[in-house]
């Protein structure tokens, strides 16, 4: 194994035992161990020889400036908060990969035809203020104000934590990089799904990221006794709700070379075992690559529970809160990466859709983007038991590093 | 109206008002509603010239003592204990018919050819400690001593509120009527389902107590990311659980005349709208007249939940927690609540089962039971909006006098 890679994986061991929580990890946004792993990460930059500021959202901002006139920004970004009960390698992976090809270059004293900004955002799985893309929100100047409100769990204000950090809320504005300043955007990620397992390939391109549409779903039929109600003359929201949950499965099976559609929450009122369900919430997540087809699904799904309610006698309120489109991953960074993948001996090259979000959806909104998935066993993320092997970790550095080198060649 | 139905309804009222919570009506086990109730309970049945006690678990029962030798007792009784936001109906209509009835007969002078015991009981809903039945079950001489160490939401045991109240637990199995000394049980309820008023009656004879079997059922998928996992890698508790819900559903609706069958409690988990759900546990209600069926109809249920188990990859649990044969009506007692029926001028015979549980079901281990059920709007109990008009609660009340004069004569 190359030092490089024993040095990340040494990196990923002590960046996963800063935790919150004393027995797994946990590093929501603006807590201690967040606040300690951003000392860590300035100390790691630092020693990558790169120029490292924390900006007023709390994103860790390494740069190796390049002196070429007029050289706009590549950014080599992922996070470094995490979910409840995380893994050691959703989010860190991608900064300290980025953290080691900055080294490399700042090493050679290589002078690259763009500045070389290396990110580790503040805030992607939104896990205590329900505000994904916090992080990469800000550097994309898609900072929304109205979150400064929020409140964790605990009533404390998205508003109040920030200046807790030390931060400043009038500058969050100016810390965007402009538009016209993007060369782009790239991020290695685990692939947090079973493809690469199944190909045996250690990583590969993202073609783009899925469109998402979250929709919240509000039955209200009639709680009853559940010995004294005649089966005919009920209104039950489970029923409803299950009848609608098989239609959504179903749709996914149908399409499943292009759809995935998921009921992961439901809540039943009043959720006792002697009374009819009187009233359901539950939510739609659907994602596609394909916008229109997506679009067109959601309103083929909506008609189903409008047509369940009127069926039985229910009412049925659709509430779509999310609606992302897709990014397509950029084909010129693309091409490059193609390049840093072949140079550095994959086997295969493989181009794959993401199903989960990332920080490059925020980043899409100004600059092209592209991303490089790294296996991970079995597809298992937001969980302990996730993993990623030395072995393609390294193949993952290799193919940053020719990346780097390939868009570099493409610039001058 | 007669004076003495307006006397019913004052107290109606008056208990109405006795509740824990601030708006409204909540009166569980051994709280301050709870006693405050039972002082007004026996201050009424001594003013309707009973002998009143409370025995040992709180049930407060007076009697009118024959002078017949070997007279044995005739229990007319229901509940005084609520629900939570529960309607003013439910038990206490039926506790305040008996001390009428009583008091019409110590007014008169006449010596019954039976004891006369009119039984308030202290815990039917079993709504703090999770224990329905509580205070037949000490009248039938079914007393369950391990449920002494059960625990209300606040962490005190049943065993503490038990003395809290004054009573002495040791004492709580010598407050049985013995098995040879019971003539009968007889108990008007409200009847909490819509067949009267469906067919415009006020009262009518219930034939039995349905037979009731509880499952507690969970499922175990494995939990997953809803935009990466694809959908045939899939093993989604809550889909399997919606299936299962709908072929309950179906059952219940194919068998209509005979069966009620509910899923009125699911609890998913992880619960969250991004994570395919790994766990789900749900209840099934299931109730019929008739225990062979309704014991094939559970078999089958259980079949048909391995069969989807199988078929989607899933672990499935199916535990019975509970299950209660039905219950017939004595014929005997039936056959005077008829006349009784008759002779205060209802215009049609009823008689229908009661597909809610009532006190009768314990006391049936011992003593021949039967029930009038009065019509309450829409079947709407357990609920702020449970209502009885005069017109039936005076129907009620003729019939039950005429009841108890119909079965002295039978015995006579």
């Amino acid at each position: 194994m190359h030092p490089r890679t024993q040095r990340i994986l040494q990196r990923l061991e002590k960046l996963g035992s800063i935790s919150d929580a004393p027995n797994c990890l946990s590093r929501f946004y603006g807590t201690t161990a967040h606040i300690q792993s951003r000392k860590v990460l300035i100390e790691w930059m630092e020693s990558a020889g790169m120029t490292v500021h924390c900006d007023n959202i709390g994103n860790v901002r390494g740069i190796l400036k390049s002196k070429a006139p007029n050289a706009k920004h590549l950014v080599v970004a992922s996070h470094y908060d995490s979910v409840f009960d995380a893994g050691k390698y959703d989010g860190p992976l991608g900064v300290l990969l980025g953290i080691e090809i900055a080294q490399q270059v700042s090493e050679s004293g290589q002078d690259l035809p763009f500045h070389l900004q290396v990110v580790a955002f503040a805030d992607e799985e939104g896990g205590r203020f329900n505000t994904a893309y916090l992080g990469s929100g800000v550097l994309a100047g898609y900072f929304d104000k109205t979150w400064l409100s929020r409140k964790d769990d605990a009533g404390e204000t998205l508003d109040s934590v920030i200046q807790k950090m030390g931060h400043h809320i009038d500058l969050v504005n100016d810390e965007a990089i402009p538009k016209e300043d993007w060369l782009g955007y790239y991020e290695v990620h685990i692939e947090q799904g079973p493809v690469l397992c199944d190909k045996d390939l250690p990583v590969c391109l993202v073609s783009g990221i899925a469109g998402q549409t979250r929709v919240d779903i509000h039955w209200k039929g009639m709680a009853g006794h559940a010995g004294t109600s005649p089966m005919d003359l009920r209104q039950d929201a489970l029923c409803a709700a299950a009848e609608l949950t098989l239609i959504i499965e179903a749709l996914g099976k149908k399409h499943k070379e292009k759809l995935v559609a998921t009921v992961g929450k439901m809540i039943v009122g009043p959720n006792s075992s002697n009374v009819i369900p009187g009233t359901v919430y539950h939510t739609l997540d659907i994602r596609s690559m394909q916008d229109h087809f997506l679009a067109e699904m959601v309103a083929y799904l909506e008609q189903q529970a409008l047509t369940i309610a009127k069926k039985r006698g229910l009412h049925c309120e659709w509430k779509v809160m999310q609606s992302n489109p897709s990014v397509d991953c950029d084909p010129q960074l693309s091409a490059a990466l193609e390049k840093g993948i072949k140079k550095s001996g994959v086997r295969e090259l493989l181009s794959i859709p993401s199903g989960a979000g990332h920080d490059g959806v925020m980043i899409s909104k100004v600059a092209p983007i592209s991303m490089l998935f790294v296996r991970c066993t079995d597809g298992i993320s937001h969980n302990p038991a996730e993993y990623c092997s030395p072995e393609d970790i390294e193949a993952a550095l290799f193919a940053s590093d020719a990346f780097l080198e390939a868009l570099a060649d493409s610039i001058k």
